[in-house]
């Protein structure tokens, strides 16, 4: 048996999810010889440290009854700095503005010799080759499929299963929210206004959406795979960014009618990234509806490759991240 | 610069892609300190070997003039057995009733060390655990990502990009024929008979159609899917099996008058079996048009990742032998 000491930094709804997903998949590991153990978990609060493993169960209940998994007072750099472990699976929240906590996170697991599993966009939207540098000049991974696309597995793909292959470029819809108001919209001749209300209500929007709907959001995810696929250096400024909340029932309408829906695309071809609502063709495989993602990857051998799947959820944000620390587990010499 | 030497065993459209896409991917390959060499290719006439490197373009040169690669007498076989390398690309024609030549290519193979990469149906449908236990327990490799999905890469999403997920079932439009076949007679309201001449005459359907369009290809497929994700060890026998040469433009009228479409669809769950035509809502992801191929995988965590795209053709089967041939590059020891 091959044992992997893990922290958990950040306890929000995808820490927690990947705490439950190694929970329920701790046979299923063992059978393939491998042992996740989780030794550090922390939240704003404080933190649980147990270098023999934590009790899993006991810290989502903690967590669930009393806002928190705190029993010391330590944060997440102090797990990273001060507990021996292998994967640093670092979920706090994303902050584009400098990237933090995560962007100290990451350098510190990097610094001490520890690979980072992530689904924290800023600081790989802020600062990703120099990130990417960092754990190569350390003999580490930075594995990140869970930051772009919730549950599809669009880095492993292009990274992996499209190996050999040049990527020419990419198309994507890569935030459920817009998809999710667009696609309402369309099939039921609402305002924008009002689908907006009604996401807000049944959780697929956030009270202040501008995050969303303006394409922030995506345009974030852009970049990150401008970076990964690219390498190109580039940030959110180099986005050209126009969003949904111009968008009227009309014009859905007149789409119809001709056989397109609107989307809002994101592209990253020739070194240009876009972000914009875009029509469709109904039949072309980036028309997915409702809260789907979908990433449509055109390259010189496999020619276009598209996948889609769910874009957000704790689970199945968990899924990308644990396929992640398996990559690592696979290819890692320790 | 790490050289992998490699052989190519059958020469038709897909063994020729092949030569293609390595000649292409030198300068790329070399770039990553790969260098892939072609030390042997045989077709039904004959073969060309080189322990230092065959000149590919002379030998797809040869290959258009004369129809055959041939300036020696031996056959695949001999490639194997008698010259030294570390992956043999196993491309002959897929045999249904005995799997032939290819059974005997890589039982070879795997008896003398070396690693196999194919696009071969026959061998994987009728033998598969037997080939996988003989490559697994001679420390070797068995890659079949170009014998599903052409240039869709099934397997490696599967068992890499998805690993950690427990998959539920898997649904897939594996026949681009079919597809064509039963779009166009969608779209244009025309008759099977019709259609088929036309895919035909535009070369998406044999002379002999029965293979494809009664549901035999897509079979076979499906056959190699169980055995892959669910280790199943079915054979042809225990598939389900209706084709689509029994379909009125009547019944995919009234299909398409309640928003549907008539899809041939393979379908793997809880250890049955099918393949059959089957209505598909127009939204639903499976619902792609035209050649396209699609599979759709029902996991645990990830909920349904669905990934389309060209399921045929020489360059895009050759993009998931290259893919195969990278992962042996990046994976094996030697």
């Amino acid at each position: 048996m091959r044992t992997f000491r893990i922290s958990i930094i950040g306890f929000g709804a995808v820490g927690q999810g990947v705490a439950r997903s190694i929970l329920s998949k701790q046979e299923y590991l063992n059978k393939q010889g491998i042992d996740l153990q989780v030794v550090g978990i922390s939240d704003s609060k404080g933190c649980e440290i147990n270098e023999t493993g934590i009790d899993i169960e006991a810290a989502l209940l903690r967590k669930k009854q009393k806002g928190s998994v705190a029993v010391g007072s330590g944060n997440g750099l102090d797990i990273i700095r001060d507990v021996e472990h292998d994967i640093v699976v670092e979920v706090t929240p994303t902050n584009i503005k400098n990237g933090e906590p995560g962007l100290g996170n990451m350098r510190a697991a990097f610094g001490s010799g520890k690979h980072v599993v992530t689904s924290n966009k800023g600081p790989l939207a802020l600062h990703f080759s120099d990130l990417k540098e960092l754990a190569e000049d350390n003999g580490l991974f930075l594995r990140y499929e869970a930051t772009v696309g919730g549950a599809v597995p669009i880095f492993n793909l292009v990274h992996e299963a499209l190996a050999g292959n040049t990527v020419i470029g990419i198309e994507g819809i890569l935030n459920g929210t817009c998809n999710y108001i667009l696609t309402r919209m369309s099939d039921e001749r609402m305002p924008y206004d009002l689908v907006l209300k009604e996401a807000q209500e049944l959780g697929f929007a956030e009270t202040d959406p501008t995050y969303d709907v303006e394409g922030i959001d995506s345009a974030i995810k852009l970049v990150i795979i401008a970076n990964s696929v690219f390498s190109q250096a580039a940030t959110y400024k180099d986005v050209d960014v126009t969003g949904i909340n111009k968008i009227t029932p009309e014009a859905l309408e007149l789409a119809n009618k001709n056989d397109y829906v609107v989307k809002l695309v994101c592209e990253a071809r020739e070194g240009k990234l876009t972000v914009a609502p875009r029509l469709v063709p109904k039949r072309h495989p980036l028309a997915v509806g409702g809260t789907l993602n979908v990433a449509s990857i055109l390259t010189d051998l496999a020619g276009r490759i598209t996948i889609s799947g769910k874009g957000a959820g704790s689970i199945e944000t968990a899924s990308s991240i644990l396929s992640d620390i398996l990559y690592i587990v696979r290819n890692s010499k320790s």
